[in-house]
Order: C-alpha cells, then structure tokens, then sequence
C-alpha cells in the first residue's frame, strides 16, 4: 500500500514511543500473538506488506519470518478509538505464528487447575530454526 | 469458573503491574478492543465470569458494562507464550464494545488516504450512556 505521510501521526505512541500490535489471522479470525510497534515500524509495514515490529527485548525492528520463513503479510492495518492500539489482519505464513510451533502464540488456555497448553506443536522450533532463535 | 490460587502470578505483569488484555467476541471472531488488566482485575473476571479491567485513565477497576450495559462475559481466558498478554474469549451484551456505539474498538482502517472510520454507529453514545460516559 502507498502509505499517506502522516500514517504513524495519528497513532497514540506510549512514553517508549510504542503501541501495542494485535496480530490476527485474516482467513480463520485466530488471534495470533500480540507484538510491538514504533513508527518506523508501522511505516516499514505498510510500505512493505508485511508485519514489522520493535523487539523490546533486542531493541531493534523485528522483520517477523526473518529467520523462521513465518512472514506475515498484510491484509489490514487497523486502529482503536484511543488512537493507541493497532490491528493487523495478517495471511500467516506457514500457519504456525509462535516460536514454540504452535498457530498462535496465545496457546495457554485457563482452567480449573491453572494455565494449560491447549493447542499442538505443528512444528518443533528446532526445524523451524535450526538452532537460530527468532 | 473456579479460579486456580496461582492464576495471577503465573502472568508476567509489566512495571505498572498491568498487562494488555485483547477481547475477542467468541461468536464472529471479531477483535473488539484491547484493555489492561492488573492481578486483581484478572482474579475477579475469573471469579465473576465477566471482563474486570483496570482503567489507567482513572486509576480503578472497570467493569466493562457498568455503565452501558455492555457486559462481556468471559467464554475462555488464554495468556499467550511470554506469559505477558492475555487474550478473553467473550459473549459481548448488546452486539457493541465500543464508547462511540460501534461493534468494536477496531473501527479506524488504513487506506492512501489514512485512517477511515470504518464500521458503522449501531447506537448513539447519548443513547447508551445517557450523559454519563462509562
């Protein structure tokens, strides 16, 4: 999409410069992972097609699939009332969001007896990355 | 449901103490908005079956609906592979999450042109809050 220049203008960014990014897939509607934008990010996203976000933990822009091949390619980009919180409507590639090799990353499912893992591993992270974390 | 002791501290809570909370409607598949929850909000949702977050904004407990009506009562609770956000499946009183009267929070979609609003109005706020604000 050719981004309007004032994309990342309208977007409440917190005190770190960041919103938070709800990444759901476009085809079944599975919310996949929640991850973190700056505005270069969204605007790297935009213009890119793909899902870019900012690694709080490496603190560095995050090309989601980089090293798993798992790209997230652009469907929609959405915004809420507060103008602090984005959507992205995403074909997912491969199927598989999560590190662990699961669909979604939101794989812990409450119940009476806690936090439980409630959805399969379609692929072990050791052939997804092969050695190499994300 | 009956909520395990340990629910809350299994959830890796951010300096604030709070973690993001996207709702989901359980039917359609629809993302209707992200809010916070702190240990306590996440404890009573479990307890009351019904979204508790905590408002930033006025620095207390909301329980989404008291004031419009627009109760959202939990289906399922999941926390996603970081153990930092929290994703609730949820049956949405009314058909609308939104203050401005609209299904979901969601309703600002990107284009050339920038943020469009979206989706339609489906009642008027004066109509759901009757002056107060929720």
């Amino acid at each position: 999409m050719k981004a309007p220049a004032d994309l990342a203008a309208t977007v409440t960014w917190n005190e770190q410069g960041l919103a938070p990014a709800i990444v759901q897939d476009a085809a079944s509607g599975r919310v996949l992972m929640l991850a973190w934008m700056n505005a270069e990010s969204l605007r790297l996203s935009v213009a890119e097609g793909r899902a870019i976000f900012w690694s709080r933990s490496r603190g560095q822009l995050w090309r989601k699939g980089e090293s798993s091949g798992h790209v997230q390619t652009l469907h929609e980009v959405r915004l809420d009332c507060d103008r602090d919180a984005l959507l992205l409507r995403v074909e997912q590639t491969g199927g598989i969001a999560c590190h662990t090799g699961r669909e979604s990353c939101f794989f812990l499912r409450l119940d009476e007896q806690g936090w439980q893992a409630a959805d399969p591993v379609l692929r072990e992270p050791q052939q997804i990355y092969g050695g190499a974390h994300e």
